[in-house]
């Protein structure tokens, strides 16, 4: 027993904080750098990420160069160069330099990037497995500041190492960043090239260079013009939760409960505030800051029974679906593809929007599993399917009702390939490394609603085409005993056997087209019952 | 242009750092809070997991008791007791009320416990969705100490509410925690219930009383000693990156070069420490904090060319092959039952080890796919299994070697139970929410091996089964004919009918003896040329 108590003050010696960026270096598979070889593409992903988010931000056409060089076995140097607005000098070093520091977390705006981990994360990986510090260049347009910067790990801090200033003549602005780190480079389906042609893909009005150490390649601007801004939102009253509330109230510049209901979130206007007020009975001119614990619990659960109207939806940038089908189609040569934009809808508060595309057929391959390409945000996901919302809306689809076959608990069979895009103001990632999105109930519903209702269009052709297919079959055996039946009649009816012929040939034609028209009638019928 | 560069220091404005808590708040199903079932389970499992680490670093035989009580619909009092060593009062608000502070972070050795995440991720969610504060009771035998506390979320730091001192006549030690929370209770295959009976089958030396809305339940202790308690260890040369050896050459308390080597690693002794000094072109009395940039990367090369034994493995605690099958017989009530514990093994100087089970037959389900229990470091994994290393390490045996039948890329058929423990120093798991073990290739290679070892024995079994059951159809066939037989025999020989029918039944005797006996021989030469 008094050995026991002893070993308490004991334990007591080990008890310390650790710093998020110890946590993350020894947990580095959480942020994407679990081998070498996702490691360089993880890197290379969140500088690029970072680029054309500040692009978009700026209203600036994304211009981004990506440089990876090979500088020793299984060594790197990977640059990124953007056009963006640059970031000024005194946050320089902490954007880069310390993990959970950004401008993306504290506010609702669909954008890639959300955490403050990305770059940061990347520096963090490089210095941890070649001991260099990374280099960033800076400019607003006004002078260039060029750091060399490392992470002091036990604080999650920036070390500058070294600061340079020059003069600009030229106004440029962006951020070029480049780091030295262990990695691993591969072609093929989770590759380097592979991340970026998919970015290409789901952001045409970006031009993206790749010089790598495969070769050089360009992928042009498809598009002039930028998406809309999306604009940043309160938080909705449905979105809320006990605590949140009352760190809102104690943080809030409204000086009475009324305007705080009506100008902290967003669907809010006095007619709601003031019936939100009765439910919970309590003064319209209370100060936030006096509200009591129980209160808070009362004021809830009144936000959750007023009836608002859902949140505002232009925090979202969609891709739309003439994108997304002209995406699919230059990525897969399908001969047919067909894309779906869902309403925007919510969970949790947070508006969110899905959007799906189906291509079949042409050069897709003929055997094998569907393919399928998710997206987040307009970023590829290139990882961790089996454990993204995703691929769990693909397999929870009866895949069998659009003609498709499919094992259970399978992707469908078949020449398809199938792109989801999650759009949201936050997304819930399964983990740090942004690689799969989590199994949310109210997101995997709209996902299966979109992918329904993209498969009842894709059905209707693919339906048809296989009928087309069997009439066809049909008519060619027919035709084939045509000449052998027109002897037959012309011995029972002394009519010529060449106008028996070309009676017979019109009557095959006649039926094909026919037989197709039914078909596809019945095909909608069953398609509506089968619902 | 002008415009953008007004951007670039709005956009600055908007940069600031994000608490941990703050992040995990907003993330918090990376911390396992997804959805209200889920929360439940993992404030359950947060509060026992620590009870057991305490209770055996105390070495003190584990009392726990878990008190689930619903309070209104979906919210729920949860208490956890334990009669573990306690917590000293001056860091029992830092334990609970601060994220990423803890003891088992910074130290090599097995625990449950790792990240300083868990009780205070609890905290953080039942006070997000109640608004209520933490009560924690804690006594190291000497006065208790009842303290009411909050996280404070901008800065990731406790807030005490209220805090009572009492005597303490009987020295009880150990912690009560209680906390109230949004949840849903559910029965069956992911529920507390079902944690707790799990994490009672791989701690049998622990004492589990569980009274939840469906009744009181104990888990009796099946064993009456401690497993021995690991110990920690330094970190291996191999296991360690250029930067973290930078970081460990700054802050060492060696006074050189040599000396650093022998002590703040594991494995170097002074002639290892001479050889790698030598390959590095260093001096051995050199200060380690003189050590240059370029120095350190000579250091890292030849630490990692020496030649050293493995890490040593007693910092690992695991089950063992007899508390293992013990464990799943009872669980599975099979009728045969294999256990394999691997020997550790190494990953990026890690020590690891793989324990396996296979159960066979009884009352497993007749039809259907195994069933896979999946165990890191004692702990019961009951989530995210298709992303989990344990499930793509069962996939990837082929399980048609050891008779059973088994589509490509998923889990045999059959009636089978499987059991994989990873026991580690440190455990990757998937997200902060430990429920998945990351895709590590070395991880997986050990597993297969494991799976391949205890399938071998197993398919012995099975197959002599099939054997058995052939063979007994086969005289079973034989021996309606029998009487028949002798009849038309009795006519040729003149024998008697009776003794014809005896000498008959001793034939199919043998050789259904001697049938089984060639198959089995057989069935081990195809096994050793199927590897």
């Amino acid at each position: 027993m008094a050995e026991r108590i002893i070993t308490a003050e004991e334990l007591a010696q080990q008890l310390r904080a650790v710093s998020v960026a110890e946590f993350f270096e020894k947990n580095r598979h959480l942020l994407g750098y679990e081998n070498p070889t996702k490691a360089l593409i993880t890197i290379v992903k969140e500088f690029v990420d970072n680029s054309l988010d500040a692009c978009e931000e700026a209203r600036i056409l994304p211009d981004v160069k990506v440089v990876v060089r090979e500088v020793a076995p299984d060594r790197f140097k990977v640059r990124v160069e953007d056009n963006g607005p640059g970031i000024v000098e005194e946050k320089l070093s902490l954007a880069f330099g310390k993990l959970l520091y950004g401008s993306k977390f504290h506010r609702l705006k669909m954008s890639r990037g959300t955490q403050g981990l990305g770059a940061s994360g990347s520096i963090l990986y490089s210095q941890l497995t070649t001991g260099k510090p990374a280099k960033v260049t800076s400019s607003i347009g006004k002078d260039i500041h060029e750091i060399e910067l490392m992470i002091d790990v036990n604080k999650n801090e920036p070390k500058i190492i070294s600061h340079k200033q020059e003069k600009n003549p030229n106004k440029w602005h962006g951020i070029k960043i480049e780091v030295e780190t262990e990695g691993r480079y591969i072609e093929g389906k989770q590759s380097v090239m592979e991340y970026l042609r998919q970015t290409a893909m789901c952001n045409p009005y970006a031009k993206i260079i790749y010089d790598g150490p495969a070769g050089k390649i360009e992928f042009e601007r498809g598009a002039k013009e930028l998406p809309p801004l999306p604009r940043e939102i309160k938080p909705h009253p449905y979105g809320v939760e006990v605590g949140l509330l009352r760190r809102m109230l104690a943080g809030t510049n409204s000086r009475n409960l009324t305007g705080f209901l009506t100008s902290d979130f967003s669907r809010v206007g006095r007619n709601s505030a003031l019936e939100i007020l009765k439910l919970a009975k309590l003064d319209g001119n209370k100060k936030p800051v006096d509200i009591t614990h129980d209160e808070t619990v009362e004021l809830h659960k009144a936000m959750q029974m007023v009836k608002l109207i859902g949140p505002p939806t232009d925090c979202l940038s969609p891709l739309g679906e003439k994108l997304l089908e002209e995406g699919l189609r230059k990525e897969t040569k399908a001969e047919f593809v067909v894309a779906v934009t869902r309403p925007p809808s919510v969970y949790r508060g947070n508006p969110f929007e899905i959007e799906c595309a189906l291509a079949f057929g042409g050069e897709l391959p003929q055997e094998g599993g569907a393919q399928l390409f998710r997206f987040a945000n307009k970023m590829p996901l290139l990882y961790h399917a089996s454990d993204c919302a995703t691929t769990e809306s693909v397999i929870d689809t009866d895949w069998r009702r659009y003609a498709f076959s499919q094992s259970s608990g399978q992707l469908p069979q078949g020449q398809l390939a199938i792109l989801i895009h999650f759009a949201s103001v936050w997304v819930p990632y399964t983990s740090e490394g942004k690689q799969a999105i989590a199994n949310y109930e109210e997101i995997i519903k709209e996902m299966k609603l979109a992918l329904q209702e993209a498969g009842r269009q894709l059905a209707i052709y693919v339906r048809r085409k296989h009928k087309m297919k069997e009439g066809q079959m049909r008519r060619e055996l027919f035709e084939k005993y045509i000449p052998e039946l027109a002897e037959s009649l012309e011995k029972l009816t002394n009519d010529k056997k060449e106008k028996l012929i070309a009676g017979l040939e019109k009557i095959v034609k006649r039926n094909g087209v026919k037989t197709d028209g039914e078909e596809t009638g019945n095909d909608k019928e069953s398609e509506t019952t089968g619902k």
